[in-house]
């Protein structure tokens, strides 16, 4: 190679420092592409035995400092420390019945599951706590609200629960995508498999993977590896904004439901009432930032050819990582504010009160006890209302109107209107009252505790499987 | 209703003709929830009786023509005739223990449902048609390319499964996203639910949904309806676009490999070589825009606050619309491409062997024939290529290096670097000799009949379930 | 042409149908050339008048209907038209020293240059009625936030002007813009313009261009007539996403300060308290979809060649103008919200008083009046305001802290204090004082009206080249 | 301070480490603010002369580290060393009479144009090394596609030209940028300004900017200063992307037209006809991820509150200057392309000529020489070209259907027929003719120089305003 001064310093250099993040899997690959040439008997083992041991060595080694002048990456300078160790001709047959294409692949998916299998479990840690502080808020009153405007009263566990959904979605589509991406490309070769009788299936078994991607050319051309993933963390940063947005609305100083400790909070030195959750807004832009370089990710592919291209490469792949880092930053910085922000119930009764967010139950308590139509009722309470909610004059205008007597005192129409009594009969499936929050916490832990088992259950398959690799490597090592 | 004249004519004249395409599951909805407060006995049967007589009457007069002045929208217009007919008071008893928010919540995800069941299909018999070309192309030869230049021969069976894959992992999950679209919203009221003893399941069963969704605030304000398909079929048209361009590049006038039949092509008057298979392009520019307005409505949530708000409603439902309409223009342009496309396999061998396509199995060979390192085996193969591929250079250089007999004749030699030869020698997993393409080919059928048995058992509860609406509807009506 | 009925129905259909809307451009260019042709003698004027009857006579038929099957598109009605009027050979001579290519792009640029025109003039009627309503509001008071969170006073004039010189900001780039579009394809041929000696400048001026492209590849090649106003236009749907934003945050029922009539919201039947300006949300809607499609017409360019390509084509130009459509109709409830909103200030010296949003000038007062540090003078007025703001608080702490009697009155604090001299304080260039924003509107007038009669000169230059050439083509038609 | 460990790590040490990289801007800020209070009075000289020493004690210790445990930000860190300096009270008056606001704005205004300065002049390298590569390229024969088809012969500058003034217009919409940049911020307060009687002017001048901006408000919560650069960089990777895809096109093995030198091209050791310029693929990767970048910068103001947004800190400007940076490294390897590529001119007359890529002018030819229709010329030579060219098909055809003697010898046909005849004949303006080119070359480098000199003037004054800035704090260090 003598590639030119300015491509070694744009392209390889950065490469070469995206691929020292990459060594471990790469050595992996190596050491499971040596067993498969041994079982199936492509390469002797006495060879086999030297690349083995060399291996070893430059995996102890490490890889460090820059790349040297004469060599292309991380790669080819791993194969000239074995050809030093070895002998070129030796070292070569390491790379019998594989190609550079089916390699990086499979190191680019090793690497992809590693990060979604991380940050599938740090979501289930998330929706744990979640459901954990909604368990803890279920009596805690909060006012919602629609299109900007108080609307009803509910519970704070009610309302994490929503998201709590939207996050058990997210995550079960996530765990999905996981499925795209554990398949293993070795043995595609460049993009038409070999000649030799290579056994992909037991490559794929030592590195971990379900099964060996079904045909050798997508193994090398299909994006869906990165992009499915990409468009399910997109939404959960799409979510998340959304949830901080409803946050910084409810956490306004005119509003005041929600309040945080003051190490969350910015204060100003003049005006001490002035307390803003800046960290909401730290979480919305780097949602919104994941959610752009996700977006980035995926746009990079648009109308390129159904080949093997250069996008199926490491500065993509490095592009998705840094957005994986600043969405787990993002849930990061949201779990803390789950943890620590405060419903204030008073506020929540007085704005309910005021607003009138529960008005709409004694219109129906009305249709209820005296059969009457719901539109009567309605337009009746809204009288009421408008008069500045005067016991009288509902008294008066309802026997006026049905000609029955109105038998509700004073005292049981506020306990109708109070925001307790708003919840508390909401007893329908998905509703606000206790026993369906109740309810709602068990599918929720069930729902997760399900994704969570297969979460292990792929964790330990991969360990157990990688464990097994290291184990029959050392027999390689092993003089006959 | 007095809105301002400009906000009636941009807003809501837009929204009421959305929404005469939704009237048919308005009504719907409408006759779930009649049946509802019947079985509940929230509402006397007398009344439910006239009201579902008004239904039935309204559904067959049909709703055209322009939105009336002093009426906001089509549900206040079906009001205002349902109030014609039996009067404003018993009218007033279909809204009870209902809103306008999970009417409308619901009627959209019927909505959608019907597309993405009705898209999903169409995806199937796309998928059929494609497996189908695929068996008739497995002696087909081809030239596969990586970086845009000549790399491998390969059948073109092999070529189109790696897409058949693609597709396949891309309708699977958008049948996917169908489960979290098929979740039922009635019920949820404005937010809270409601104090009336409804029975959201019951509602749910009638309107063809799995299941009420969990969370009644969810119900309202997730947008997980529109986004989770709107990213699935993103990733669809993002595929589409790398693979026309690889079949713009392979159909070029100088790589030749693809032909399409002259109803596909437009000619020049006065260049009869110049065959432009512009309907390429017109595949790629749909794809593209469908993309983009996927893009759209996802990105319209953006930093919107997780509360109820309009953009879940008909405007980005209809922009939704409108792109899965391109995308299914997109989809079809490329069926009838797949349909027609020829390729010519002179073409492919010629290039075959000009391009060098097929040495890297000559020097494979020589490994496994003569025991000699992969290193060496290439170098000499590469000499051989580069003296123009005489038969005698290989000979003489081999028996040089080696000491051994090349006992090779020129024919055999030829025979190896004959394409049929390259493909033939790859039977491993995932490679496109014979036997492992009717593998991939079996494997796709049945994943493909296995999500189209979901499919059609989904279709055919939906479908069941609203017989039994109507059924039931019409017992509704009959006076007792 | 005998193209594929899928094609036809998909692809050509829906061309015919945007064609039809820009046949009126179509001619103009037919005549400008015709024109041409004379001048340059390159067909004889006995032909030219021919063709220009025909020309004629086609521009009164119109074209109507549906396209007929064994025609391409409209232009090639149009071609077979005039052979029928004329036959086929003379009517070909329309062709001599022309493409499609310069024709399509000629007609395309035409056609967006009349959209921008008209949006720019509209957005000068936009930014003056906002310039109307700052005049009106110089002494109106209002709240300005930081972070979601009251911050200082300020007036609702101050305040729009902001806004105002974002949107002439913006104005100045779209205006920019229409120069690259401004330029004429015609005679650039295919891609190489022609060997015929045609006159590029005289067609250029009789359709309004300001001069021919300067090369004729990228007179066919480039996307700039399209992306750059497209770049300009999603910056202003991004602003106003913004605006309304605040708006939002502005009219909620906690924070009072914004107030809209009833014809701009949405009242609840039976919460009269609740006013919903539904209106500012389906601003945001369509600010982000336009948004969206404006940045699906830049993707669409994306990774494609840099050679003629249909994404230069009718389909995306009519994405772009639906896109221009949408952006159009949020300017105008815009604008209308702009007209109505009306601004509280009792709520807002209510608010200013409640968050300390004056405290900041109290302490500057102390500072300038006793010559006390910045620090000092903050961290009194900060005690003062935890402390109630009970004058002897601030009293009693001066005197002990700086030895100085304080000799200001608890009116002279309170005055201090009050909104109005918060406002009536700040001189500076830039600020909320009178003076300062008499200054800024003279300024955003001066800037308008600079632009709007670039506008006006470009628009008569357009309308007086347009009249040029339907009165030379007239002179055409005559016998001689 | 004592904020959240986890906002600590993740919010406030990253943002130190980008401030780091702001201190310079930073410190000018300072000083042109400490100048401004002495020549407002406003802070005693005594003060400012002690404030102005520690100021420059500061700057030559340099900002290194980790930041301190109990500070918050890098400006808070300056403070706490100024007050170790010269004592708390006396550094606080460097804040007098502005805010943390102006200050960041100010300072991320002036780092935004010192990037696009640098970027503009870069540009302008490349525009120039581009008109270099054109003014040796006249002569060169090349062949230009239509929709992936060659459809005519050119001059290699002719084509590159087109992207020229593709350049110069997005290189002179990036200098308009530049104005809505370089306005000053400070002075704006926190949004109202102040009323100490500052001089914004004065500050803004010794900054190098062209003013104060306009409206203190704006000067805060403006996007366009990072929005308006950001949409002409998008603009610039996507024709880059464009360019890219098709010199990979013109450069793939079938086609062979471009050719690069070893150091841009991957050689395989066993297929030496296999030469791939991957540096292309590697250009798009990263045009298309500054897109996406920048894109992602504009996203993250939608639906974002106008008002004072975090969104308008350091996270997103360094999202924005690493897209810069990314484009500048894609630009850098394509001017490395344009100076290397080579046109292989036998390839292109061979491929001229098979694809009849000049046949358009011989039919053109005869309708000059010969009077006869265009169509019926078109219809004649195109039965000449499916006869295979044949001279005595032609000349028969044509006597046989208009009665004249064909007095074109074989020699003439084929000269007309000729790439350099084709090239010859098109002297039209725009054309590749090489007067048209020349004329091109002429007024493309005009108008470079034009950018040029405004951009070197604009550079001058800044340079000259931060000398002068630099001398007169200088002046305040010196005792009186």
């Amino acid at each position: 190679m003598k590639l030119s001064k300015l491509y070694k310093e744009i392209v390889l250099d950065d490469s070469f420092n995206n691929w020292k993040k990459l060594f471990i899997y790469y050595m992996q690959v190596n050491k499971a592409h040596t067993l498969m040439l041994k079982k199936a008997r492509i390469v002797s083992e006495d060879i086999l035995a030297q690349i083995a041991q060399a291996l070893r060595k430059i995996e102890k080694e490490q890889i460090g400092g820059d790349l040297p002048e004469q060599v292309e990456d991380l790669v080819f300078l791993v194969e000239r420390r074995m050809a030093e160790l070895i002998g070129v001709e030796k070292a070569g047959f390491l790379h019998t019945a594989r190609s550079r294409n089916d390699v990086d692949a499979t190191v680019f998916r090793i690497c992809v599951r590693e990060e979604l299998m991380r940050f599938c479990r740090y979501m289930v840690t998330l929706v744990e706590a979640l459901i954990q502080k909604a368990e803890n808020s279920i009596e805690t009153l909060t006012l919602l609200y629609t299109h900007g405007q108080p609307a009803q009263v509910s519970s704070f566990a009610h309302y994490l629960l929503s998201f709590v959904f939207d996050l058990i979605e997210t995550l079960d589509a996530l765990y999905q995508s996981l499925h795209t991406v554990n398949l293993c490309p070795m043995g595609s070769g460049a993009i038409t498999t070999t000649g030799f009788p290579i056994d992909r299936k037991l490559v794929s078994d030592y590195l971990g993977f379900s099964k060996p991607v079904e045909n050798s050319y997508r193994a090398i051309v299909t994006s869906h590896w990165i992009i499915m993933p990409s468009t399910v963390l997109k939404t959960l940063m799409n979510d998340l904004t959304r949830l901080v947005q409803d946050f910084i609305h409810k956490s306004s100083c005119e509003v005041g439901i929600l309040q945080f400790p003051d190490d969350l909070v910015q204060i100003s030195s003049i005006m001490p009432q002035k307390r803003n959750p800046v960290v909401l807004e730290h979480i919305r832009i780097r949602a919104n930032t994941a959610n752009g370089i996700f977006n980035t990710v995926e746009q990079s592919f648009m109308n390129t050819a159904y080949q093997d291209v250069n996008e199926n490469g490491d500065f993509v792949l490095f592009k998705f990582l840094e957005a994986v880092k600043i969405a787990k930053e993002a849930l990061q910085l949201a779990q803390e504010v789950f943890q620590k922000v405060k419903v204030d119930e008073n506020r929540v009764k007085d704005l309910a009160l005021k607003t009138g967010a529960t008005t709409t139950e004694l219109a129906d308590e009305l249709v209820r006890r005296f059969g009457i139509s719901f539109r009567q009722s309605h337009s009746l309470v809204s009288d009421y209302v408008k008069a500045g909610m005067k016991y009288g004059v509902i008294k008066e205008k309802f026997e006026q109107l049905f000609g029955m007597k109105f038998n509700l005192t004073q005292e049981q129409v506020n306990e109708i209107l109070s925001s307790e009594n708003f919840v508390q009969v909401r007893k329908v499936l998905g509703g606000p009252y206790k026993d369906q929050v109740l309810e709602m916490i068990k599918q929720a832990q069930m729902r997760t505790k399900d994704i969570n088992e297969k979460l292990l259950s792929l964790s330990e398959q991969v360990a157990l499987s990688l464990t097994r690799l290291e184990k029959d490597f050392d027999e390689l090592l092993q003089p006959k």
